[in-house]
């Protein structure tokens, strides 16, 4: 068979692992692989090239993605699906595999359901806000990379007797925030899934400061603050809901938390360091096996599916089911919020 | 409730995160938590100190036990079970909480069977070879070192157009060595699960290394060799397998490829620098939570349980179930090697 | 003896190398070394406590100062200068070991001018911007974490297709984004030594992008732009320049960049991450180095002196010099700038 | 101009940004860049490459040399000389610079002076033993590596009570093993400048095993111990050392640590992971100082001569001066390890 591969949406470490295993596992069935560049903008374009071992043995330890990616949405652009279908045939495709998050893959869906496309999802996302999947590569190496910077402003806040707040990505959900203030130790941390209570928040960090001289707060990006809690100028939205400025949330936080505490207060928000680097084990693991199986449904003409990792287990489910919502914070992490953090 | 906690058997990574959920989740009931030193050898001798928030909360970085650990085994020694009996009264702890692998939470289990000690189990082993749980935290950093390690040595194989060989440890399963050649991109891997085939591994890595000048091999420690393949002058035991002497393995396959395939051939062990070192988040978050499982299991009094995690959640299993036998490689993961590592 | 030590400014890796080095060299002459809590503000108050061998013998690998640090200058508040003299009789200190940049060591260099207090001085700033020592401790590592955040953005600035601006500390001088620069293989680098020119700069970046579709800018936090180069609506000081708020260099440029390229540019602030995390193997050595120094320093009574590394070598030189101007980037390495950047 | 380039001699890191800066430096002069592979196997033969800006601007983080290496060394084969002439001349090389360490740059010194081939070198040893320069490329990295190692054991060594012992590489010189002993903050440090006496280090790491529950031990590969102190079945050479087989250095000051002390104890060789990965910053530096530095002694027509880093500054050295003797530990640090070590 003849199968095209893309890459959509933000970039992230485990791409091009499941890049790797793509062109592998279409090896054993003697598949041509043709690399689409920069998502579906390559689509649009009729662009393509192969792939053979020789592009894709060492790639494994890279971040980003070899093909390239856009945000290009074929839907949100005049006569788009038609381009989309018009290079199919161009490209001699038989099959094409899409890789990418939510907005990528409602692409491929939709283009699975209008016309029948036959379209294979691999789920990526570092913000791990995939539904009908427990991870998406991306996540683990993204969640790494800011708990080692809160590492590093332990040993600032410690040495200036301060409060740090670290600001991590997580439009939707707090998933990336949870755990890198888990695995970093931090002794609060703001999700969008709860809302900010800055009275409770400045308590606790101030009994911490009092236990051991500093605090460490993680932030999502993505939270929300409800009016009767503020304090400084943001506009109000009609839910009574404080708007942000892009990316504000830190900053925001750490000037209420300074003056509630009386505490000196920095904040740092890490932005698009946190987005490459040499994928860790286990996104090039799952990178693989949600690689794997995306050529072995393409060979079983399960399309219309995504290559998923559920309970444990490499398995598939419908792109519709995958796309239609967000996956927030489970209940069962938000129980042990207290466990971990309320101390 | 006073809970006792020890730590056995080889150190590894995420001891500490799961030591310093005990005490967070013990704060939740007011729980006196107690450090038992040194494993068995501490209940054995009746010592144990309380362990508070101060001991803990800066901890989960680190690697290795802060409550030190041996390989002593009560059931080894005379008198050794009644021993702990009598410790656990002298130290009047209500519950038992025991880390370890096979042979420690062996231990526990028989503590349990035979004098229905009021035991819980928490599983470690950085070569993942405990059953009845997905992963034991401890693996996914060693796998992390060796795999990084690997890494290093690619830069050399290719500047010398040689073959480097590293063994892994795994004297029973093959899980650090099958990962480390994922992560690491090796050209081919030995697992104990799988007979070696020395003929058949010269030719592949003579055609690995037509291709792109040279080659990498990770060997799992705990490889048999059948006597039929072996050239060299090592002892073989009854069932025509050649006994390795201790660590030998990665040596004896490299002098063996060397003289097969004529091409300069370096072997290295990476020993004890796998077993230490910060724990990877993947390695936090599992070591937090079945901590905090352990103290829920204690609550609920479900003794001879071992808190778990499997299908990608927490839960518990019967120690006795657990410690039965070794878990070997998964077959659905031996089905994959042609495909990631024959090409 | 007894000798106070303390460590004043902004934390930075190395201070505790230095600090346990202080104390190793401290045993053989039999020294008792006192801590001085908090910089300057812990002589204000008159507080110390002795450091043993326990106390720093695992420290050389922890980023911070075990001793605390401020801001405070006894200069700049009444009757300060005479409360340090009080401290030195009331912790009975022979002598007085300041480790600190140019706004600590300059306090240390009056108070030996004006009162021949016995005091030592040891160079420490990530911005490795004090005069009469080639390096500081602290900035290897601080540069080192920088390029490896820029490396990072390689990844995405690869992916996208993209420009990256990366932010790095240094307002007074170019050190870290030189160092960070040269080290990430950007292609252009903004000093607080050059002047910026925003054409040239934009033409340069098309070029790289051309050839290789992306592009990484590191711009160090003090860069001054002239207004005749400015399109946007910051103020403009007597002198021409524009007043960029505060550290927001890099978003500046990028802002700039994308208006005259018309290519996608992002920025980045790495801000406090880099100031933390384990010291890389040249500042433990360097802050061991000047830390046994300045304890011989004390023993031959050079008092009013600074340890430093000179010419390779270290060696001592006087406070006065080393505080008197900021030590800019050498013409020596501002002549290499077009060698590593302008291809 | 036309201008060869080769490594020679076992590849480390800085190598890539030696040929980096070599092809960046050789733009501004519009020379041409011939990379010869393989070392002098490659001049013997006669190959040789063009590097382009597109070859080499990305490499500066990647270890090892994209010339690959060998350590053939045309003076130990009949006619070899003539061959490298023969080849000069056939490339139509104006010019040739050769990067290595003794061995290499031995070859290069005499063609120089025997055929007054215009030659210029570059120091390279991850053994920072070559005289004339303070530093060599790929040491800073190499002990980085060993460091972190230690650090690793540490916390086996802590978590079992155990000594550790870490054999590093440095077959005539024991710069290695100092520096990982000092970053990585051991016990004790045995080095090939140094008797090793096996009582005193016994009772040291007794010492500092009481003191602390562990001990961790240096050791570099090219100790000698003399009969005297020997317990062991080794064989004795005609000055009464002991005869230690190919790098067991390690394994045996473990054995015989164990039994001085009783401790147990564990040793591991870290081989050759130590030589690959991404350089340091240091690295990179230095790597980009001494090529950009060779390419103008070539226009300077210094040949003979070796790009040299001595007193803090780049400058240049007679290539006999450098390959005439191995550069040992200096007198001022033999003097530091009783500071450092012995407390």
């Amino acid at each position: 068979m003849r199968i095209g591969v893309l890459t959509g949406g933000g970039d992230c470490p485990g791409l091009n692992p499941a890049i790797r295993a793509i062109v592998y596992r279409g090896i054993d069935f003697a598949d041509e692989i043709i690399g689409i560049p920069l998502g579906w903008k390559g689509m649009l374009e009729g662009e393509g090239k192969e792939l053979n071992l020789k592009d894709v043995e060492e790639i494994i330890s890279q971040g980003g993605t070899i093909l390239g990616t856009s945000r290009t949405n074929p839907y949100k652009m005049e006569g788009g699906p038609q381009k989309v279908l018009d290079s199919l045939l161009s490209l001699k495709l038989d099959a094409l595999i899409a890789i990418g998050g939510e907005d990528t893959l409602g692409v491929a869906s939709r283009l699975y359901g209008d016309f029948k496309v036959r379209v294979v999802g691999v789920p990526k996302t570092m913000d791990n806000d995939l539904s009908e999947t427990d991870f998406t590569f991306g996540f683990d190496t993204a969640s790494t990379t800011s708990m080692e910077a809160l590492e590093r402003l332990r040993d600032t806040a410690k040495s200036h007797r301060r409060i740090m707040v670290l600001e991590v990505m997580g439009r939707h959900a707090g998933w990336v925030a949870l755990y890198t203030a888990l695995g970093g130790g931090a002794d609060a941390v703001l999700l969008p899934e709860v809302p900010v209570n800055l009275e409770e928040l400045s308590k606790s960090i101030l009994k911490h400061h009092q236990r051991k001289g500093y605090g460490l707060v993680v932030v999502s990006e993505g939270i929300e603050i409800t009016a009767t809690t503020d304090s400084a100028q943001n506009e109000v939205d009609s839910f009574g809901h404080i708007i942000l400025g892009k990316r504000a949330a830190g900053a925001y936080i750490a000037k209420e938390l300074e003056k509630r505490t009386k505490l000196e207060t920095r904040s740092v928000q890490i932005g698009h360091i946190q987005r490459g680097g040499p994928p860790t084990l286990f996104d090039r693991v799952l990178g693989t096996l949600v690689g794997i199986k995306a050529i072995d449904l393409v060979h079983e003409e399960k399309f219309g599916y995504m290559a998923s990792y559920k309970d444990g287990k490499v398995t598939e489910v419908p792109l519709e089911a995958a796309t239609k919502e967000i996956k927030k914070v489970y209940a069962t992490w938000l129980k042990l919020l207290p466990v971990l953090f309320k101390k």
